[in-house]
């Protein structure tokens, strides 16, 4: 008789890749849901009790759920906009990200977390560990340097878990600190993108990514390139398509490190189309993410 | 007949002078509640029941609060030991938040957070804002920049809340990213203390002080120095005193620009001191405050 071994937990980098591979997508929606923004028809006594907010958010992130599963790879709830509703909010968060795992959707948590040591375990623990995490990946925020990080590093070795590292952000201001000019010539960013690296080597699974990513704005095209040869091996999580204004071809470089080495975040473009076009919300998510999976796996070149 | 208008809000930073001159303390006890350290009187189910430890975190918390509320001008919740708990856990913080504030004590809410701007409104509206914000200030992180900031020192100006920036963060890894060698020859953490004094110029109350505060380690008594002569308006919040190895000697500079110019925050050593000393919970962080206030108001030279 054989014993079997339980194989290794596989990585949260391999995961993405089958992911990827199976869905011929490297489409990621972020959720970001606003009361203000959401169908009439799921608004009810919305507002005026955070109970029922709670749960016409929740309502509509299972729909959005429901129309994108065939074409995006991943959804990326925004936490703040679930703790605005305070721990009604953080319950209907909760759902959303069960409701996404069971559509065969992975989660990313968008939480942007950083803090020290002991603190930064409780944040591991509170997304990325139990017997099933609330999320596969968090996005974490590197201004607090390695030790900040570790218990996710950790987290994700025991769990199978990702992070994504905020290297270049998407927004105008980040400039401010990001893009400060340092004593060996180059910018804040990039050191960060090497420090990314180096945190990730450890991290790297059998398709050959690590599952330590980073965050580039598709924003910054040029940014994009750079970031690509500062850190071959992790995925990059590219927001900023549709409503923040880049498009599918200004994030095809990076891609070069094959089908999983990018993944494109687009939020409201694709669950509020239907305030512009009129369409029924559900049928608008749809067929934007079909166009957009379709946009950019062209562009992706593979 | 005289028509009255009325008054506008008191900034932050005037909440806090006043606090601190009727109390005679500029301390802030900082609330990171672990199940496993929890005197054993609360643990109860904790351990299979995340509603059950929830409810032990907010009597543990409301304890503390009746021990230290004396003694201290503010408690520190940190968020991500209530976000372990899930929704039951962010209930706890939001009862531990009111129970503080009803205890006449400030609430600093340690979040750390940090987003582009659609974001950031959201976390501001979770925690800055409404009829009865959550806390009176936020802990909130520099790497995205003003305009990812900007939302916060909006509800600050309109609901009289606060934020901190990080700027130089009390763990060792900090120097990782907050270290770097910029090309003018200073430090990244020095030219984020440059951008913290302008962000907070608009929000200069009467007593001289920005309710656009700064956290700088108290485990690094030279960069208090430093920091103190970059932000001469801003309200330092000195983590690291106790558990993690400062003392109230090191942060005497901080309180050149007046006596709530800088609130020093311990955590464990006023928490969960009952544990190496064997005396009731409440009554080791009664005293433990106690003398921390004197020390920290002896060494401010005030």
């Amino acid at each position: 008789m054989q014993i079997e071994t339980p194989s290794a937990t596989k990585t949260f980098a391999d995961r993405v890749a089958e992911a990827v591979e199976h869905k011929g997508s490297q489409l990621v929606v972020g959720l970001d849901p606003r009361l203000d923004l959401l169908p009439v028809e799921l608004r009810g006594d919305a507002h005026v009790a955070r109970t029922a907010a709670a749960d016409a958010v929740a309502r509509f992130c299972g729909g959005i759920v429901d129309a994108v599963a065939p074409y995006a790879v991943a959804v990326k709830p925004q936490l703040a906009f679930f703790e605005a509703l305070g721990a009604d909010g953080l319950r209907a968060f909760e759902q959303t990200c069960e409701y996404a795992r069971s559509a065969g959707l992975l989660v990313i948590a968008d939480a942007k977390r950083g803090d020290i040591g002991s603190t930064a375990r409780a944040y591991a623990a509170a997304y990325l560990e139990g017997e099933t995490p609330v999320a596969d990946a968090l996005t974490v925020n590197p201004y607090l340097g390695r030790d900040s990080l570790d218990p996710f590093f950790g987290a994700c070795r025991r769990h199978g878990g990702g992070v994504f590292c905020l290297v270049k952000t998407s927004n105008e201001g980040g400039g401010d600190v990001q893009d400060v000019r340092l004593s060996d010539g180059g910018l804040l960013w990039q050191h960060v993108a090497r420090l990314v690296a180096e945190w990730g080597e450890d991290l790297i699974g059998e398709h050959g990514l690590s599952s330590v990513g980073a965050v580039v704005g598709a924003t910054h095209p040029r940014a994009i390139s750079e970031a690509r040869r500062l850190l071959p091996r992790s995925i990059l999580l590219l927001p900023g398509v549709g409503a923040q204004g880049a498009s599918p071809g200004d994030v095809a470089r990076a891609f070069t490190s094959g089908p999983a080495s990018a993944l494109v975040a687009a939020s409201r473009s694709i669950t509020y189309g239907f305030r512009s076009s009129g369409e029924d919300w559900r049928t608008g998510a749809s067929q934007e993410a079909a166009r957009l999976k379709t946009e950019i796996w062209a562009a992706s070149g593979w």
